[in-house]
């Protein structure tokens, strides 16, 4: 609770790691990579899936779920999808376990207990959900397919961090089946907007939309649409994608449609994920050195409330008081926890509560109630007031408003000065080593220079912006020429 | 749509697995025994999930989530857990894939990417959550731990069959860590009640709660409290359980807690889940020859609404009309869908939608408009009424609830006739062949006798009832004393 937090400036990473540990959002298992979510965590973690699903239902999309294993047959089908995936995925080879006759106790795989055909564990689902769609289409009357699946997925990462990279993680696949290649691609567009109005509106994250270059793409897109967030170390994070598949996983699974002319014709698709990485995003987007920051939208407990006491007789008289304010403020909503634990002092308590980025903390003593005051601290600018206790359940869902715009301000502020224009690679490179943040910069258009660069400079294309003007210019590495500047950066 | 569902009476079993995919909730997949369930499926899914997620938020748990992956080392630690579950297991043995050099195009396993230890795919989560609790607790200050995880689990069964026994299931398993014996023992008590709870009063399944033999036991548990129903076809369904799991998995990882008075003790536990397997005692508790019938309150749809016309023009006129009784139900909280494809008529429209338990119908045409009155069919009971339209979105909420009590009636009616007492193993024999159902008889309380009835009637006993008198009897089998009657039957 009291530990000491490595400072951001310190070592921006050490930081996160102890930090993740500390707010009791996450911790490591003992399965290589796999993840603990906590509660704590885990209640940040379902604001965002409860939301994220009521966008995508409003916007037409039902929930399924489709089986956990992949067939090696299946998995291979696409070849791009499979060569993307081959080499960092979990394989069930065996289905039973039997008493080791060489050690007493232990168990050990049944020899005989072997698989026909291996199973993969998904590290994403198309090829299983294309294959099932192969049964679920006929002709244009069953489509489009618009649906979701909320899941695990497993990636044999050798490095890994908590939320920002683990061998297994949460998230939500869309997979949809369309007529037509403008309707797929329109709902590719429509869901990347969807994550970029998830992140900006409800969790308060600022992000750049563009679309990935051949070299960043998923494997087996025609296009991948994303979403690009900024951290405060100047590193950007890959924050959701939506992939346009184009008619790939429809001609590797036969998946056809009979058009209304009588017309065979393959299927268009396309899938779109976002994952528990956004915890990342988020923690790393508005914390500061004390802990975590919260976003009111995103955070399990809005406002605590901690009584200032000495003797039982106090604290009863406090808390009459607060189960008034308890009760106004629920009844407009606001999640409130009064944090009457006698086991620590109210100092560890302010400590816990801006360490885990309670937004709101108001603290009542028997001065205050003399007064009919409360103090209200905020944690989002770490400053105080006395404020009367008639106003304080008037004033508090307004001011959680004003604390979830303020966040997205200060970080869009911060992002926005970490947009640089560069028209050479010194520029480039100076840029990087002493601000970092997303450079925009002229580049050739292929996959060589991009390769280069980021030999040179650890720099990946983040993506080529959508909604920018054309502008000519000249590529930073080869001075060729170039439409539109791209958007470089360092990344999670 | 409009093919031929078995009767019942003519094969129970093939009217079962034909409801489940023609009504649209769930398929056999590409991998042995996983199921995809559907939309449609989902969404009462669903709708459980939410129901069951607020009543355990309201007795005091959190959700968490913990690794897909038990290591075999963890796995083997709780002896009987894991003799209980190794029969039964995906194993994770490599992972990465390369090319097959034998075989261009195709994937194999790689060698040399062998794990040093193998991977279980979770059958439960025990092992790997009280692998992690050791890390949590130390004082009596961190307990009670009360943690509730969604999730997938993986059971290699031999013989699947859609909902009620698949290879990969999604369920809830709470585990919770106490100080005390009895603590745990009321957590158990209290979680078997929400199921009975939850069961009754949510989805009209009627339950008896008990505790089960030895033989029946949770792999690991000292006591394992359960909720047992009855199906239409006289056959028992387990509809969940709750298990007292003793000190049992903190002695195998070794969780001690320091007690007020200093002193080191072993923790107690508990855990508990239900399944997507209650989708199929819900199935076949309530539907009839035509189709699912389904209690409003797991109604993805609980109102839908046909127009009955010729040309576009009464379509028009009719679809005034509905949009104002949508609005007025959607104002109510009733879920409605306007049916107003184009592709069916009204007789295809009227049989999917009692093939799905839609619970309510409304079909509206030209004369009633010029009446002022709909037709209202009523899914359970195969009733139509003529009503005001002007009453009809007062007199549906009611409806709906009136369905809700009545589904439970007639389930319950139908169990307690299904609950025959007998006193001789003849008698028992005779009422399990002809009648099927609970048949309450003495045990002489041996594993002796439970398993030698089983070998001669294939029945077992499904639980020995809480909350009923003793009495003393013979055992039916043995003549052997007895303290009270249990329940025997053929189960699912």
């Amino acid at each position: 609770m009291a530990k000491h937090l490595t400072s951001r400036k310190d070592d921006y990473s050490k930081w996160y790691n102890e930090l993740v540990v500390q707010a009791d959002l996450a911790e490591n298992s003992a399965v290589r990579g796999c993840m603990v979510i906590k509660p704590y965590g885990y209640a940040i973690w379902e604001k965002m899936q409860a939301e994220l699903d009521r966008m995508f239902k409003e916007t037409g999309h039902q929930n399924a779920y489709f089986p956990l294993f992949v067939p090696k047959s299946l998995f291979e089908a696409e070849e791009k999808n499979a060569e993307g995936f081959a080499k960092e995925c979990a394989v069930v080879t065996h289905y039973r376990l039997q008493n080791d006759p060489d050690n007493a106790g232990k168990l050990r795989v049944d020899p005989e207990a072997k698989l026909e055909e291996e199973l993969v564990v998904r590290p994403t689902s198309e090829a299983i959900i294309w294959n099932t769609y192969k049964g679920w289409i006929q002709s244009y009357r069953d489509l489009p397919i618009l649906v979701n699946q909320w899941a695990n997925v497993v990636r044999w990462e050798m490095r890994t961090r908590l939320f920002l990279r683990t061998a297994e993680f949460l998230w939500q696949e869309g997979h949809t089946a369309h007529a037509t290649e403008q309707e797929a691609i329109q709902e590719a567009v429509q869901m990347n907007e969807v994550y970029a109005d998830f992140a900006e509106n409800f969790m308060a994250i600022p992000v750049i939309q563009g679309v990935k270059s051949e070299s960043e793409r998923f494997a087996g897109a025609v296009e991948t649409y994303c979403i690009e967030a900024l951290m405060q170390d100047g590193k950007a994070l890959q924050a959701g994608t939506s992939h346009f598949l184009g008619q790939n996983f429809a001609e590797a699974f036969d998946v056809k449609y009979t058009t209304k002319e009588g017309k065979q014709e393959y299927v268009w698709a396309t899938s779109w994920g976002v994952s528990t990485r956004l915890m990342g995003a988020l923690i790393m987007t508005h914390s500061d050195d004390r802990g975590l920051v919260l976003p009111p939208n995103l955070a399990p407990i809005q406002v605590v409330i901690v009584p200032i006491y000495k003797g039982l007789d106090q604290l009863e008289e406090v808390s009459v008081k607060v189960q008034e304010i308890e009760k106004s403020l629920r009844n407009r909503g606001v999640s409130v926890r009064y944090d009457d634990r006698d086991t620590l002092r109210p100092g560890a308590k302010f400590a816990q509560h801006e360490l885990q980025g309670v937004p709101l903390r108001i603290a009542i003593g028997a001065r205050d109630i003399a007064n009919n005051t409360v103090e209200l601290a905020r944690r989002d600018t770490l400053t105080k007031e006395v404020v009367s206790m008639d106003e304080i359940s008037n004033l508090i869902p307004d001011l959680l408003k004003e604390i979830q715009m303020a966040l997205f301000e200060k970080a869009r502020n911060f992002r926005d000065e970490h947009i640089t224009e560069v028209d050479s690679f010194d520029e480039f490179k100076n840029v990087l080593k002493n601000k970092g943040g997303f450079i925009s910069a002229h580049w050739d258009g292929t996959p060589e220079t991009e390769n280069r660069i980021k030999e040179l400079t650890k720099a990946t294309i983040r993506c080529i912006p959508l909604n920018v003007k054309k502008e000519k210019g000249n590529c930073i590495l080869t001075g060729s020429e170039s439409n539109q500047r791209v958007l470089f950066a360092k990344a999670y």
